[in-house]
């Protein structure tokens, strides 16, 4: 049974253990600082496929498929799979995983969804209804500007604070035993902060106020503080997202600055690649999990870190009927033996 | 711990109990058969909001309120909320749960939302996460028809294998005390299953396979037949999917005849209130089981029931793209002391 620790957080009795992960991103990731990291990419932005969904959809099943490699399973062993996306309906990973033929766990998260999907996999496996459970999520820059802006042709003008939705997906298969040694020893699932940000191109400023308040509830609840965790890496803020979540956590007393990184800072090379406040999208913090943090941990960097993917719940009907932007933050707390 | 039956069947070891549960419904729902099962109804579509998605929003907020009435319970003690909708983004349960301050966990399984709620509730309860957990979903006829078909003002012809959307919500709390005396004894959570229907207007065909897959593996698992429950539950297959339901699972050996009902042909005249092959949408499977069916429970006339929520996987985009519609169905077995 899991421990309920405070009033937001769970511990794990039997440990959750990453057996695999796999990451696929297109060429501008590739071409960024943690180009290395991932396990494949793709020159072409349509994936061999039709249309940008399809691409994105091929971009989930490629990823949970070098999840499995890497677990040395067979996808069809999964008791469960947690998946989500961005595009109205959730539709990439219904095509993208309609034919794996395992128990299908829609989710929705928007940015988040990589830490909510791994969070309720876990919780999964601690209740005994799985002994293998995935969790996977992707974002497409063609398909998400394409839903929630204009089409790439309109060629319109980006603002300062927009941030460049990532191309990608990352996978990660939990279980029982011990894979890789990794292993999410606490969660903490967020709740839905709004602080009246309605500017659809800045979802930093409106994701921020979730992280602050998810990241402070866990550090009270474990009564623990940022120095604690060798780092502590959020999903998409960007630079605007960033310097609000410093300043959130400082008014609680969590000093950020030294430990703590985000996954939409780091995919791209702002200065090179034209990407304004950073790199978005549930692709950004999956494919960075899937791969560079993974990596790090295999390679004996990290033994203690804190991982939140940061969602914004809007779409563009409830932009236009003027409604604010609420974010939501879910946190994982992943450890190494 | 949750016991593994068969290939797809989870049995609880600690039963989730209903505490309480919660409906609402609109003016048409109210005026159709199952009327004054419903906790409350408005003759305004939009529930006194400015538009149809926050008025659907208000439905959501509507029936969990309800529900922790019942349950004697404060919102706030809920240690988690799952919750899902039809529109883009799922923007209904966003805006409608967002001033809860509770742990917020955003789901998609189109029409297959209430049972699959209801079951990671269940699931949260038993890992020992949740000691209250809710569930809830709703649809809107209004907002659904603007998101998926036409605005309403276009008054589009309606074919004969069309389903009326359900202006409704429903809402469960599951926790471990007893409550109703009802709880979910097993669990079944469906795989996507697609046999290539293409047509939006014909969402009954494209679900029942899926109704079909989970259903037969249920009864597998567990080695029984549908003559073993009081009655089988689906969520919205009106009476083309229902035909296409019966034909299928007798290819099983099966026969669901005399055991099955579907809410989809329950909660309208279908005589009277024109509504085609049925009621559909989240809120119909919903807002049946948070009114109809759990009273027929207080009632004493039903001890052990299959639900199955059905769902069809797919958005506007895919269908214009040419893609065929994936469906989805998760089943609760619910039984009482």
């Amino acid at each position: 049974m899991a421990k309920r620790i405070g009033n937001n957080t769970l511990n794990f009795e039997h440990r959750p253990y990453i057996l695999g992960y796999g990451s696929v991103v297109g060429k501008k990731e590739h071409d960024g600082p943690l180009g290395d990291e991932f396990d494949s990419f793709s020159e072409d932005s349509r994936f061999g496929e039709k249309t940008f969904e399809k691409a994105e959809s091929r971009l989930q099943s490629l990823a949970v498929g070098k999840a499995a490699e890497r677990a040395g399973i067979r996808i069809k062993e999964l008791d469960m799979i947690f998946a989500g996306d961005l595009l109205n309906q959730c539709i990439v990973s219904s095509f993208g995983l309609r034919d794996l033929g395992i128990p299908f766990i829609g989710i929705y998260g928007a940015c988040s969804t990589m830490a909510l999907g791994s969070a309720l996999a876990c919780l999964s496996l601690e209740s005994g209804g799985a002994l293998l459970a995935a969790a996977v999520t992707s974002s497409h820059f063609c398909s998400a500007e394409r839903q929630y802006r204009f089409p790439l042709e309109y060629g319109y003008q980006r603002t300062p604070t927009a941030q460049w939705t990532v191309t990608g997906a990352g996978a990660l298969i939990f279980g029982k035993n011990n894979g890789t040694g990794i292993y999410a020893d606490k969660i903490c699932f967020g709740k839905i902060v709004d602080l009246g940000v309605t500017d659809a191109n800045n979802m930093g400023a409106a994701m921020a106020p979730a992280a602050a308040d998810t990241i402070t509830n866990f550090l009270k609840d474990t009564d623990t503080t940022p120095s604690d965790y060798d780092i502590i890496y959020t999903g998409d803020l960007g630079t605007v997202g960033t310097a609000l979540l410093y300043d959130l956590c400082e008014r609680e007393g969590y000093d950020l600055h030294c430990r703590h990184a985000d996954c939409g800072m780091m995919i791209f090379d702002r200065k090179l690649q034209d990407v304004e406040a950073g790199g978005s999208g549930c692709g950004c913090s999956a494919a960075v999990l899937a791969s560079f943090i993974m990596n790090r941990f295999a390679e004996g960097n990290f033994h203690n870190i804190l991982f939140i993917s940061t969602g914004a719940l809007m779409s563009p009907t409830s932009s236009l009927q003027g409604e604010s932007i609420p974010g939501i933050a879910h946190l994982i707390n992943l450890k190494k033996d």
